[in-house]
């Protein structure tokens, strides 16, 4: 039997993505740290060869995941497993001087975080760029917008595009905003009190603090932890996997909105190039993508769940029942939330607008549609607003049933209002209200632009982001 | 880059877990399918030839997941994928007929975690023949019971054992009751009306109510669903995973016990033949393993999660927005509990027992334990219950105050007690009291015979479950 | 300031729900207790007067929650608080003998989860009739079965109601299989040993266990557990709450589809008199009602998480660290299901269904639906699966898109695949497809019919379901 | 039957906080709202008369909550109910002009968010202050570090603390840094587009705009959103609920550690004054508070799920799917972590060390806590790290076992390692490096104050936040 692959990796995840959290990727970082670690030791005086870090640089990227395997396997020790594997591959044992498994993995592993979460931030301001262009083409396009799923007031389909927008600009925020706070661990010994590394510069504080912002200048993080213990804070982990959901709900949201639209024909997620529908009804052009894209959602809150069960439950120093859940919720959340990212690049893409569905419907519902703007102007007559509310409503509702009864084929809302004359509008009133739809979708367009503006700092802040394509999806 | 494994999979569960869930073992339980479809249908008419069937069945072990996964990439439908391989490798095209993808994934996907349960099921009995022999075992030694992690009364270890076992025994009864329960989809067309099959039998019920029997015999599952839609309701896979996570329950509590007794070194999990200690703190017995059991309870819950958002949430006859989450979600929590079970088994032989600490820290807390028989025998003597609890209490908190500032060495309640005279108890009936340590127990030894009776009937049920041994955990 | 009051209670629980919930009715349950308690204990030899208990009972339901909170404030415990206020009303101390704080709280509380999963049995039942009753009304009202969203074949609307129908008696069943198996804690004392009762009755071991039989009888349960902690375990809560979001599951999913087909004009969910719409868009029936169920079985999930988290994290023998927890998500979840159940049964009764607009959309659709038909058809004349399919597909695709696109205004399928010609069927033999629904719908009457055998079986059962009608919902 | 009360709100929350989120403090702000509006639109030009403001302003504090509720069973409409009852009062109808329901409970509710985060910012600094205190007085009191809860290092009690200060603190930034990116949704209308207020104004789109100004100002909020559809976007709910999860996890985890520590009789939450402990075991001090932060915790989760379930779920421009999940995740969750500050805030403050204790075991662990400098030093006279490992541990675990069992009563770890003599360190040597305690505790003290002065940074810009005294906790 082949080994059982990782699902979210292997069939959504994005290269770049599986480089950062992939097994062989972290033996490399791992590596790195450590050689890291010996060079400053060394500048700041210890004994360790120039030949023996050589020795490890020559090796480093000799990974051999089943060797280590092995070595695990007996001494039931991930760490001391990669530490013999590295020693004997260079011929040397000068490795993890002063340090203890978590000085290794705690920062190894923030360094995944950290990377990933900026490799996603990149990858989210794509995604921004790319519904704000939609959105700017459909600007003018006008649509029902729905509350309650009904058709309410219109708007415009750029407009909804960009209110999803907003809400993944709300989430990248989030995001750049744990970025820059992010707080790393640091080489802080077996409970954190730096004794381990005091000890070999024989309590030279000022030499151990050297050797930590040595340090964290190779990891490229700002912000350190200074009285954490033998692990970071697992609330860490919550805030980050959060903030991952938090990023995934504005388009989450869209591909909701897109599925019921597809439901109605107003639009649908397109078909990729050489995709089959359905095997057994060859007519349809399923939201496949979009459904996807809530099942990556629905995900991460799985690990949001699981992350949480870490955080607020720290026995004294700490221990390792967080670590199979962070073997899985780590790498995984980051996995989900980048296969969500590239399917949406590639549903924001090929998805399909159906102008004459959209203007069907508009036909059917703008009476209902100008509604308010009819209660509006009968308050301004004068018309006590509770009053005018009810005499829309009783015509209202009368008509939305006799077209669902078949009594009538066509919206004649205002007909019946001009004939109630209770609202003191003509049928010219009404008509001229109805047909002035630039006024009817408010300020669509100026809010429109409000938020492709925000867009457009970014886009300048981050010039890579803009040519950015997606892999193909399966 | 080596393909990224599945963690779960790959570093906990069994390889009889993996034989159920694997990519390869999953396709030939889906051409195992197939071919009991098309032989049903032949036998009950239609034109499908054995030489076809046999030559399907000639190629059914032939698996190349690399060649289906290239077929998906260009089709983007992963069940095509499946049928063009299985339909070139056989070289027919036979396959499928009437189905729809569903009729295929549904009923393949409810026969591994049907088979899933079944093999829970037999090795939580294993786990409970296990505990319950060592509470049997330690039936006889007496410990301090804690509650809010403080000493209270007395009772043996044995029966706490027998506590986390009857926690383990009521997962068992829910798996049980499941198992029975399980109802599967059976082919029932793309949106559960069998019209695919009727069509294809000319509109004969009967002849397709067969066809159903026919298959249900092949899955082996008793009942099955009648008016289901594209997919059985998800409502069942919840169930599934928060069956599991019940039955990992009693597991995890005993777990977290033994963390806690460790910290005071009345018990350890023990080390395994070859087992290293920390790298940096080479005297410590780390509790790994029952820090991994709650680790993987953790997980199970976020699997919890995952399920409960795709219940309830049924659109129409019903969607793939459940796929990924079910892909993830269903065999990770299988994994996942099947790794826990066999970190218990390993855990449960090889914990050890630290007598002489246990007796220690009864010396230490015994006045305190028999306290509430004080309480009781004073208001056998006619003291009102109030008044007897607040001249203990104020005793036995004072003599705690002065053990743990120092004042005193040794627990000297009884002389207080004695000295204070309204218990109206005499220092011998009190030693009396404490002396009669089988009294203090009270029904423990019954109560550990009671459970293991429980656990002697479904040892009888599943004779193999007894010699059932876990293999080697990293 | 007023109380802030439980919303869910008070916005949306049964009077029922309530009374077994609320603190008032708690008061009264445990006093019952106590009072069974001293009855047992003076029947098997115990020296508490008569006189006491019938003063006790006399004072049972005189509730002053004011008072107890007062006590409790200054006690800072809660059934010390209860115990001194029933005994100060009595005026006499006898109860609580041999009894721990657990003793009274565990049992009471399964008592109350107890009444309320058979409360839910009763009223879900109810849940079934009515829609097994509909289900029947609309047993020949033939609309597109939608996958993904989209019309995929025909069902009735009648066997969709069934679906749904058929996923709560799942969950109706799951509720049944733990009503028959939940097992109460009992008087076990302290830390499980039954030391405490054992030690008034001088260690008679039979009359401890005849105690306890005769209070399992007082409660009405008839499992119990033997090897019990302090408290019984939490995993039986998190059993419990994950049943009744399993039991709301196929009621939610009811409700998202209805939100669904509110949005397309084929149903609504009905106003109730004097119900008004929105108040700024008067015309609009708002799927409120829906949308509430769907936010009940969210909030379900919610109290799963927590319960979750109480699960396998057993300290020893037990600690209160679960107590804030249960006192939220043990009543709010049996008052969110409750709700749910009402509110399900206002929208069952008064949901409206346009068959107009159903007729109008199986016009539009009907050639795609047919089109699995056509597909089998032309299979049977010889003509390989494979190709009819891409055939199908080709027309069926360029016809949705002229449709979509304003090309055409009437769906001609049947026309474009006679002249293409690969398929083999006349226009004859395809209209005669179509125009047999009854044959398109397949066996969904039939179907129909063994869900609504199944209902009828339980409402025998329980002849007082049928009757039940919910009160007035906001 | 006395309304059911919201037992978060009523047990554990703090005035502050229900005056926030209680329904009459809610309808108090929406009454502001409405005149703040009302003010608004009058400058800007709307005829509505001064005396019905001051009539409106008049009766706003007059809140009579049945009345209302009498009103919503009549019309089923909650903001409707409200509207009429305010009206009534004043007897105008000039509220909720050009407004739908949602321009009024968003942004109420937005702001009971921000009045609530607010509040909690400053208590948490006061947390933040009460722990950097003790943080300091425990600076030098040397404990055993340990980690999978096993003695592994020395460290100080001070740094214990100050570690879980750190986690607090690490929530506290995460706080502030929600409070500075908080957008409100503002005066957007039905459907996000602002038509209602433009067709007030006669399409006057600056007026719009400086309305939206005035507003924002009274609301106290800078940022605002722009696109939003009928309600703000839901994971914006999550993000806060999130934010008090991770802030509580600091706390949460110290709480999990005195637990343990209690269990060890190291330390102890201490007893209020007046507080009776166990009724049956009179002699114990439960940690009964400490456990119930934990369960805040827990429901803190819970209320992550709900939240998470809401998010990326919109379904168009928004519907009430979300309503009874905020009514009761959003107070809930704020009373939560209310109750949970106030609960720490008293433990802090009555918390008990038992020094001797700690003493006790230290000398019991003192050699093995040292063995990671005894193997520093053994390293740096030139034995290979491997061997030294290997040597330490050896009589490490030899030592233990033999204590453990009895066969030795003191600690002789330092003879075993002399006698050996392959670390080529003398016992002189190796009492040397046990009796240097202060180099055994690293850089313990150091790592207190960069805490310290990171909370003193805090307090100077929250100057009342040091003086805050929690209420009386239950």
């Amino acid at each position: 039997m082949d080994k059982i692959t990782n699902v979210l990796a292997e069939r959504y995840a994005s290269v770049g993505m599986k480089n950062i959290w992939s097994p062989e990727g972290r033996i490399i970082l791992e590596r790195e740290w450590w050689i890291a670690v010996m060079k400053a030791q060394r500048e700041l005086g210890l004994d360790i060869p120039a030949e023996a870090i050589a020795s490890y640089e020559s090796v480093k990227e000799n990974v051999n995941l089943n060797s280590i395997d092995a070595r695990e396997r007996i001494s039931r020790h991930d760490v001391k497993a990669r530490i013999e594997e590295f020693c004997e591959l260079a011929g040397y044992e000068h490795i993890h001087k002063g340090m203890t498994s978590r000085d290794l993995t705690e920062n190894v592993e923030q360094l995944q975080v950290f990377r990933g979460l900026n490799l996603l931030l990149e990858k989210s301001i794509t995604a921004l760029i790319r519904i704000s262009e939609k959105a700017e083409k459909y600007s003018n396009l006008i649509i029902a917008a729905r509350t309650h799923n009904v058709a309410a007031q219109p708007t415009t389909l750029g407009r909804r595009l960009a209110m999803f927008g907003e809400e993944l600009l709300f989430g990248v925020n989030q995001l750049q905003s744990l970025i820059n706070n992010y707080p790393v661990r640091g080489l802080k010994g077996a409970v954190g009190t730096q004794v381990d590394q005091l000890t070999l510069f024989n309590n030279n504080s000022s030499k151990v603090n050297e050797l930590e912002e040595k340090l964290l200048k190779h990891l490229g993080i700002k912000k350190s932890l200074h009285t954490v213990g033998q692990v970071y804070p697992r609330s860490i982990d919550f805030t980050t996997v959060s903030a991952l959901f938090t990023l995934g709900s504005g388009i989450s949201s869209f591909a909701t909105t897109l599925r019921i639209m597809a439901g109605n024909e107003t639009a649908s997620e397109g078909f990729a190039k050489g995709q089959t529908g359905s095997s057994a009804m060859p007519h349809k052009m399923n939201s496949r993508s979009s459904e996807r894209i809530n099942g990556f959602q629905n995900i991460l809150a799985g690990y949001v769940t699981m992350t949480s069960n870490l955080s607020g439950n720290q026995w004294n120093e700490g221990d390792v029942a967080c670590s199979v859940v962070r073997r899985v919720a780590l790498p995984d959340s980051f996995y989900a939330i980048d296969g969500m990212i590239e399917t949406f690049l590639t549903i924001i893409e090929q998805m399909e607008v159906f102008e004459p569905v959209i203007e069907k419907e508009n036909t059917h519902y703008f009476p209902f549609l100008s509604s308010t703007t009819f209660l509006m102007e009968a308050v301004k007559k004068g018309i006590p607003r509770e009053q005018a509310h009810e005499v829309i409503k009783e015509h209202a509702v009368a008509t939305v049933r006799d077209m669902r009864n078949g009594v009538i084929t066509k919206n004649d809302l205002l007909e019946r209002l001009v004939e109630d004359g209770r609202l003191d509008l003509s049928l010219d009133e009404l008509q001229n209200i109805m047909s002035k739809a630039d006024e009817l979708i408010g300020n669509a367009k100026e809010q429109i632009n409000q938020f492709a503006e925000q867009v457009c700092v970014l886009e300048k802040r981050f010039p890579n982001a803009k040519e950015y394509k997606p892999g193909t999806i399966l």
